[in-house]
């Protein structure tokens, strides 16, 4: 018997239903119409002027509707090493023709550099919880994922606190790395982190940094939500020379400018990673959206101009203060974010009603799911279930947490939040 | 001792320097400034103002900008489905959401499809000569690739006449099928064709379409010159429900509207295959440029209006023969394109002066090299050398070719003329 001419190759079968999908047709089946939609993390509202502007003139501009250099276009480059640069402290300046390279978003660009670096059945460690999408970028590539927890605190079903008191299991982790036969290659640091909020310390990111420099490994360092932060934040490539040499930090156009559907991202780094990533690249995409690459370069150019920097940091941070209160008039205990837009809150305290019949696919997943599930059926707002940031066996660590996504307008913020006062009902 | 901790996968690893840096920087450092560029298949004009106007609109939507589904926006796949429904003989209407799902570029949509189907060791037949891309696509997939052989005319050399006395090596390609031990899962296609010009005829195409039903094949049909053809054109998915069955045929909205830099690309056929390649996508990059989809998507929704097709067509079989006409007057015989943009052109009547110095890394590669950096240096006119889309056995066969792309504005061709004018003085 001859085999289904139209089977799919193992790495991209038999996935089961992914989070956004779930939580998008829920949306569309509930009775609550319109959905008040604060789960997936794109924004509510357009880039600043100075941004779409630079994009609607690069598209009068024949070079820049023709292909991008694979390695990106020259000005994008030029912009990234003249805003990141002074962040990391090398010998020489960055050049940008040898420390940057330009990816499809920063996903491609993290794809790019397992595909680079990971040969089958080498190992990278990743911290839990996760972005999803790690996951299947590392299996891409053969890799073989090693998790490392990143633990909640214990009274987080009691009290508000700040996402810094998410804690590495850093036993776990050396267990991982000192194990006999350990075949990692590369460690994902994410830091402003999505989904905790948590900024990585200094002292966290020194000890991560050992363990690096002592097994050898290659930190990819996701930072594309590097312009909000509410506390001091530490680059591990800028912490020491040694560690600049190991580490690929990634960036993201569309985190920073408000423009997630653009597709612009950059990976920095020394030129004996960047030049494999770039290779890797080439062979993934090509090149990448060359009109809006030049947008994102003029809107580096020009962001000090427009004290963008700083303002953007501070309405994002008004906006979780903004959101976050409703929980304290709850009394459902959060993260208070270090970082980033996302916010997670505690909902132990919400009773789910015994009978509520739930479809098979959420019935069969962990509690927040069926949370998910009820906020969207019963109060028409959304938000995502972080257990899908977990493996099965820890899923439980986080089953009573929401995952909710801040950037949107105000009043959208002030919707969600009259809709999560319909919760009160339903706490004992 | 232990292995450098920053080596790259093979994947990635020791690939000689590709053609389009070497043309690159042999025009940079050509004598003849400015270089007119024949080289690379980047339009020398901008896409037309209805579709760049419907890109600056969509930059002032907000859900333009955020992130498109993966499988590509709605109105996008929609505008596909009723442009190119009526090209294939479905029994029932193509479904946008079944069957279409748009890429980042073609590029990326032909990776999704290896990536689907390919695991490692399968095999792959794609015919030489070959784009470049697929190459590093197969094998980032892990897929091992059979090569059939495309043969110019004999007499070639001699006589000017049509792309489509390019022909099959039908012998070779059943003797690959019918071997022992076979692995091969896809042949993939490519018609119009580039670099050759050739549009497989239907007799070719139903052909090829026996053999894959007869080995169970998937066929990748590259047909992102799929609106430039200047003799009938037939679509190998449209010729009946079998081969329907097994057929992904993909486009590009780069190539049809000028914009190469755009990123944006599809992939048509049975949803049994579009799923597994949409999963691959979701994996690679996520989704794919929100604000150019949506302006691709308005750009079919007004072609017609425009009669941009017909009109697209005409202006380049015009500048086919504005062009060509000076290897006429040259008496340098070439293949006259049934498609496409691109012209390749028989030298061997151009005699190399015997001590030129060329670089180690053209002195070491077939003659086309040695006659691209010839002409960059000496004329200031850059061409493609197509062994480079042929494997190092049969790099002779077309080592007296060069590849020229035609999608210039008229005064560029005219300028390039004028240069190639130079080639007397090295005729005997």
């Amino acid at each position: 018997m001859s085999a289904d001419p139209f089977r799919p190759a193992k790495r991209v079968a038999g996935q089961r239903q992914d989070v956004w999908s779930i939580v998008n047709e829920a949306a569309l089946a509930s009775p609550v119409q319109p959905i008040v939609n604060m789960g997936q993390g794109f924004f509510g509202y357009n880039p600043p002027p100075f941004v779409t502007d630079a994009a609607k003139a690069a598209l009068d501009r024949v070079d820049c509707n023709q292909y991008a250099p694979t390695k990106g276009r020259p000005r994008l480059k030029k912009a990234i090493v003249e805003a990141y640069g002074p962040f990391f402290s090398t010998e020489t300046p960055l050049d940008p023709d040898k420390n940057v390279t330009i990816t499809t978003g920063a996903n491609e660009g993290m794809l790019s550099a397992f595909m680079a670096f990971i040969e089958p059945g080498d190992e990278v460690v990743i911290f839990e919880p996760f972005f999803d999408q790690y996951i299947s970028n590392i299996e891409m590539a053969g890799g073989v994922i090693k998790y490392c927890s990143m633990l909640p605190p214990a009274h987080g079903s009691e009290r508000t606190s700040s996402a810094a008191d998410w804690k590495i299991d850093w036993e776990g982790l050396e267990a991982t790395l000192e194990k006999a036969g350990s075949k990692v290659r590369m460690i994902v640091l994410n830091s402003p982190h999505n989904p905790v909020g948590k900024v990585l310390s200094k002292s966290e990111l020194e000890r991560v940094g050992e363990l690096a420099i002592k097994h050898n490994l290659i930190i990819l360092s996701d930072e594309v939500y590097d312009r909000l932060y509410y506390v001091p934040f530490t680059r591990i490539a800028a912490l020491s020379p040694q560690l600049w040499e190991r580490t690929l930090t990634v960036g993201s156009g569309g985190k920073v400018f408000y423009a997630t559907g653009w597709r612009v991202g950059w990976l920095i780094g020394p030129e004996h990673l960047i030049k494999h990533v770039s290779a890797a690249h080439t062979r993934i995409c090509y090149s990448s959206v060359s009109p809006l690459q030049e947008a994102v370069a003029i809107g580096f150019e020009e962001a000090d101009k427009h004290n963008f920097w700083d303002e953007s940091k501070k309405e994002m941070e008004s906006k979780l203060h903004r959101f976050c209160s409703v929980f304290d008039e709850l009394k459902l205990p959060y993260s208070i974010p270090e970082g980033g837009y996302f916010v997670l809150a505690n909902l132990a305290k919400v009773k789910l009603p015994k009978d509520y019949k739930f479809p098979d696919h959420v019935a069969n997943r962990p509690r927040d799911f069926k949370l998910c599930w009820f906020l969207i059926m019963e109060l028409g707002i959304a938000a995502i279930p972080p257990t899908e940031f977990y493996t099965d066996e820890n899923a439980h660590i986080v089953e009573d947490y929401l995952r909710f996504a801040v950037c949107k307008e105000d009043d959208v913020l002030e919707q969600a939040k009259e809709r999560l006062r319909g919760l009160l009902q339903y706490m004992a």
